[in-house]
């Protein structure tokens, strides 16, 4: 079982491409907007973080794409932890259909925080925040 | 062994991000152009197909971040395929800097050919191209 | 005098350059976005329209940037029309910062609607709605 | 007359929105691209001015949009100054389609170099380079 937290928006003429279809790098955007807004919903701010010289790097990021989404589509894009470590995080979000409920992409994002090129602990009291997003097993 | 395909890019101002690095979702603009300009230099342009109505749909992609690419950068991109299968194409690329030779990322992306909108067995004279990049074992 | 349509959007990471600042290219996607959320609250869908064979073709814009914005900035987007010709519209736009109030681009765009690529008279019906927004010289 | 720089790219499938054309965000990336490759090509690089804090900084940008670029077209980009006073700079610069000798876009750009924020004299060295390419009057 899991909180989720949930992000909308809306797709935009410049999100298309050639393919008539949300173009892949654009979904990066969407995720990335997604899960500073989840951050910013819990009081942690990447602005404040980055006046402290500390900065999220992203290790890696998987997307798999299950339908195109379309100009005017209205998103849904789900978040949660998958692992909430000393220093590392793992992201799942899920982008859905509003209307249809279909299930458009699905990405896997692990990062860390950084600090003048450092790795570091994620700080205690953002993780404790994090913490409640993070999703455990049923019993 | 694998013949690989290279292709090359400066970093711009406008590809980093306000980390002071190149954004996530610039890198998928970046390995997108490589990918195309390798098709091209075999002869298979993207244009072409979309005037026949066939695309090349991403079914999935995986980046790992190994080191951050900063303004002036001159990367370049090394492609190559692993698999070449009747519908299923997947693709290597490594992002490497181009003065210290420095891995930058490295990427997987699993794709397959599209024509109104089903997909359809990769295109023998394009699938017969292909193969000159696909990874054999070393024996 | 003129009733103006409010757009608000806050500056994301991949919205920012190598010069700390959003980029220029970036303001003309947030002027885009506005336009046309401001158009959607009128009741006309780019979507709907599209499904029609008619686009909003640019014919010029010319920005003039104020003042920086930066990453975490909450920005309004003002905007109105300067002029509804027959088929000719010309937008103005102002972005201010919402916590200082600061100005920090104006933007003047002229468009036209096309339908398969030749220009048609705005559709009365739009343009009736557009007209609610048109500056009028006070007096 | 004028010696004109001259700056080639391929219209990608990123580089398409939905209406199938380049969207007018876009252009502002290849304008800053030809640009900054310009000043490259005199021996100006903009990450060895950043190093020393400065950067260039773009007052207004106006840019007419003359025919819709699409994927696949090889564009030039053309480029001169208009002015190159103590402080300020106009650049001037055409897209052209390669193939058609069509004209795609025309933008002028005015900036200025900005040291921590403040204004300075455009440094004499880069102002001496910057000449040679300065339109002046025909007699």
């Amino acid at each position: 079982m899991v909180q989720k937290a949930k992000y909308t928006l809306k797709v935009r003429n410049y999100h298309i491409d050639a393919y008539g279809h949300v173009n892949s790098a654009v979904y990066l955007n969407f995720l990335e907007e997604a899960r500073t807004t989840f951050l910013e919903e819990m009081g942690v701010s990447i602005e404040d973080l980055l006046k402290q010289g500390i900065f999220i790097y992203l290790a890696d990021i998987a997307v798999q794409f299950k339908k195109p989404a379309q100009l005017g589509d209205q998103l849904e894009i789900w978040g949660w932890y998958d692992e909430v470590k000393k220093v590392k995080l793992c992201w799942r979000q899920e982008i859905v259909n509003s209307v249809s409920g279909e299930l458009i992409a699905v990405a896997r994002t692990t990062g860390a925080f950084l600090k003048q090129g450092k790795i570091i602990p994620i700080p205690p009291e953002i993780r404790q925040k994090l913490l409640a997003f993070l999703w455990k097993p049923d019993r």
